[in-house]
């Protein structure tokens, strides 16, 4: 490190570990009602969103998470019409979902539309389909908004909120999951960001645990790199209905998709459906 | 972080990001002829051994990249009985190695004992194998030991090395590759620590160019996660003499594989096989 650089570094207590980013300077910040939302442009990583401290996403790698997020889900369930994003505020779940031509709406909904704003001016990419005459841009309560949905009218939740605490604590208990649970048709699937598969498998527990009392039956909990997280390595939990579910998906559909992707592939796909031997122990799988 | 806290951060500047540990304290240091080798002890990720400043592996995490730099290859080739190791002073490498029972040899040449001292010291764990009559440890120049091979005797080679700079540098040329090619026989595997596939696409093609330049024909590069390399996700890069290459592999013995892993799954094994959309455009695959 040069006496010049300038560095962003969150240390991640959870963890007890930290990542950063080389910084060209500060472009913005603005305080909303719920938290702080800083701006930042790297030197490696093009720009940085960061809310009350945690590093939220970069241009340069947000594709990782925002695709695995998505496309496991949507080629699992056998055909997504109705979609909701909880949270979700940069807009990238929502463009990724909107790629699927069998969706007929997606709505997203989050609490801060500081959020949207500033994706619009610093991430515009990530908000290209936000015009889609098939999205619904929601800036309110996701919990209460899920509640108040009429029952089995949803067939894909996804679950794109921060870090369980601050705003999004109330994303992560059986309340919550219970309204995901009447919300969605028989059929239909729960997908929420589940930290770091490595270094909080405790958390992962818990959640399928909350989602077990709201009464999904089946969880499938997908990894993936994610540079800008703690350790570098994320996941997404997938919560089923059916006590039989082997998320088995769409394997021709996803090979023969019609639209680009960065990460997701239908062979990667297929390989993180069984979890490295350490996660399946971890989590009592198989 | 609190005031009290301490944390070992590295700052990586060829990929302009950090990562870091938080800390208990430093157990141990020691300056040897090649390098400053540190070992410290963390709250959550068990030892750190950092050598010139740079992160090179902890307790915690280490299995990622022991097991996706032997198991791969080694089901890849047809039947490795006689297999080398440059670098991989840890011994954790070797460990796997000869997790194979059909491996009849394997000898690791690294050119600074006092990696291995420190590792018997720290990580006993990753040297459990040390004293298999099929291991040999020497402690001796990488770049003589393989130019001095007997042509045509080696079924894979592993270049378990530290970064392209300081003294590993000598290992991602096309002298040391031209000193592979002949060592190895004809149907025999060079594979190698290859860095980050998110951030330093480059230095992977510029390492299979160089492998090209010595003859190797065929390149598949397996990208995994290692929460402590920067950027958290790393690779190895496996090069084959024959030009039709597929990389496939012995997934009926890799499924049926009579040893314990943490991470490494035949399934994991055919997903990675694939590439990832963004790293197959930047490599010219496919």
């Amino acid at each position: 490190m040069s006496a010049q650089d300038s560095w962003f570094i969150e240390h991640f207590q959870p963890t007890g570990s930290a990542i950063g980013f080389r910084l060209k300077g500060k472009l913005d910040q603005v305080q909303s009602p719920f938290q702080k939302i800083e701006i930042y442009d790297s030197t490696d990583w093009g720009k940085l969103m960061v809310i009350d401290g945690a590093m939220m996403l970069t241009t340069k790698d947000n594709f990782f998470y925002h695709e695995m997020i998505s496309h496991p889900v949507l080629f699992t369930h056998p055909d997504p019409k109705r979609v909701v994003i909880i949270g979700g505020g940069d807009c990238g779940t929502l463009r990724e979902v909107l790629k699927h031509p069998g969706v007929e709406s997606a709505t997203q909904c989050d609490i801060d539309e500081q959020v949207t704003r500033m994706a619009e001016k610093y991430f515009p990419e990530l908000c290209e389909s936000n015009g889609d005459a098939r999205a619904e841009l929601l800036f309110d309560d996701g919990v209460a908004y899920m509640a108040n949905l009429p029952a089995g009218s949803v067939d894909v939740v996804i679950v794109d909120s921060t870090d369980p605490v601050g705003p999004a604590e109330g994303l992560f208990n059986k309340a919550f999951f219970e309204s995901c649970y009447k919300a969605l048709k028989p059929d239909g699937l729960l997908v929420q960001q589940s930290e770091s598969p490595l270094a909080l498998l405790d958390l992962i527990g818990d959640m399928r645990a909350e989602m077990g009392k709201a009464g999904f039956q089946s969880f499938k909990t997908l990894p993936f790199p994610q540079p800008c997280y703690p350790t570098g390595w994320w996941s997404v939990t997938i919560a089923s209905k059916d006590a039989g579910a082997d998320f088995a998906f769409r394997q021709a559909d996803a090979a023969a998709k019609g639209f680009q992707t960065l990460y997701y592939t239908a062979p990667l796909h297929t390989g993180v459906l069984v979890s490295p031997p350490f996660m399946a122990k971890a989590l009592g799988e198989g």
